[in-house]
């Protein structure tokens, strides 16, 4: 059984051809938000009480079974997990989402934030998101046929041999005509800025430019996906810098 | 100079003691939510614009300078950084939030996520928690004198000799009537279970029970805390599972 989410809502594309592409491989339930989350991280419903919805008229094979949620992607998977699915999932996926989650947008990301919770309650997690230009649309950029069967393979290999505990995957995809490959790498230094646009008095619009502080590094997710490869980053749960533990021992002695 | 933020909102008590605890280092910007942002995580707000306004009225030396913004704690760093400050602080600070960001916490914590948007600017970048337990107040705990002492001792050192790049801090308080000590630790394999109260149909309020899953381990966040010690957990915003790129590598091959 495999629980599918994402940050744009159920009715996006990108999660309708992420359903479709591993509905070979058992039931799929699909519980995701009922509109557009993004950039909402690992965000949790605290003050506000979060429902569920089984939707009927979406396209679906008898396998997919879609519930719509007014939370969050965590939220989404929290749920799912204690109080719609009839089992835990052997498989977690998040998206295909609109836009990458490469670099740093791990953090920002509520494609990934679902994926990190799948992760935190020991279920295999795997986020997929497309790389697009600003402006640019999902729909404009097809995912070759190739690309997500590929997708579909790395699905069934987890389902067969998990993943190590306290590690989920990562997948960025490049806009190309054809599957190219897969290259596993690291999460790109890299930075926004020029984030603000003003929006009237003291009042601004969220936008930014992404810069790669490392252009020359081969190993990259952004290094990956300049080379028309998709990526796949492993990531863990547990945050702490193990090598700077001693480094600060001694900077607060 | 140092910028001060949190997930309370400007109003809370922690973010008022913090201030006072560093406004003997240097100007202090606060720069916080205009309410509670609690759970909030990374979150940035994409599709809202974010206001901010200038507060007079707020219990302030003259070296302290209070703001308050429409956004998440991370649009908060964001606005503070471009739009706001004179120039890039020395140094972030997020809290004192009111209940702890020990273990995974860290990943659903507005106030850490204002720590790493600080670190991923290459700001020194500190976050501080209070434990309480549910249905407790942060008023009903008072931060030892001597604990935000040494906060303060803690953010000189770091002023002076900076931080890992990459590199953020997470402190937890516990409930103490005495500062104990420090102890640098790594952030505590642990789990959310029961974690929905029925609120209606298909509908649920979010709450859970926390559990360590490693309660004899010496050197997690949570051990400290339990043994009456400030828990130090050095973060990294590189979330890349390193050790783990080979496995997946012959995985997916």
């Amino acid at each position: 059984m495999i629980l599918i989410t994402n940050d744009d809502g159920f009715a996006a594309t990108g999660i309708q051809e992420l359903a479709k592409a591993v509905s070979h491989l058992g039931d799929v339930y699909v519980v995701a938000p009922d509109g557009g989350r993004s950039g909402v991280a690992c965000a949790i419903s605290s003050n506000t009480p979060v429902r569920y919805e089984p939707l009927t008229r979406l396209p679906s094979s008898p396998l997919i079974h879609w519930f719509a949620c007014t939370g969050t992607p965590v939220d989404c998977v929290k749920l799912a997990l204690e109080r719609i699915l009839p089992r835990h999932p052997d498989l977690i996926l998040s998206g295909i989402n609109h836009g990458d989650n490469a670099s740093i947008s791990v953090h920002y990301s509520g494609t990934m934030g679902a994926v990190l919770e799948g992760c935190m309650k020991g279920i295999p997690s795997i986020g997929v998101s497309l790389y697009l230009r600003r402006g640019e649309k999902y729909e404009d950029h097809a995912v070759p046929e190739a690309t997500l069967g590929e997708i579909g393979k790395i699905c069934e290999k987890v389902l067969q041999q998990g993943l190590p505990q306290g590690v989920c995957l990562n997948i960025n995809i490049p806009q190309s005509d054809t599957f190219r490959g897969w290259r596993v790498c690291r999460q790109t230094h890299g930075q926004w800025t020029a984030e603000w646009l003003p929006d009237g008095e003291r009042t601004f619009q969220l936008t930014g430019t992404f810069t790669d502080l490392e252009p020359d590094a081969p190993d990259t997710d952004f290094a990956a996906l300049r080379a028309g490869y998709c990526s796949i980053v492993p990531v863990r749960i547990d945050m702490t810098a193990h090598e700077a533990i001693d480094h600060i021992s001694k900077l607060i002695s």
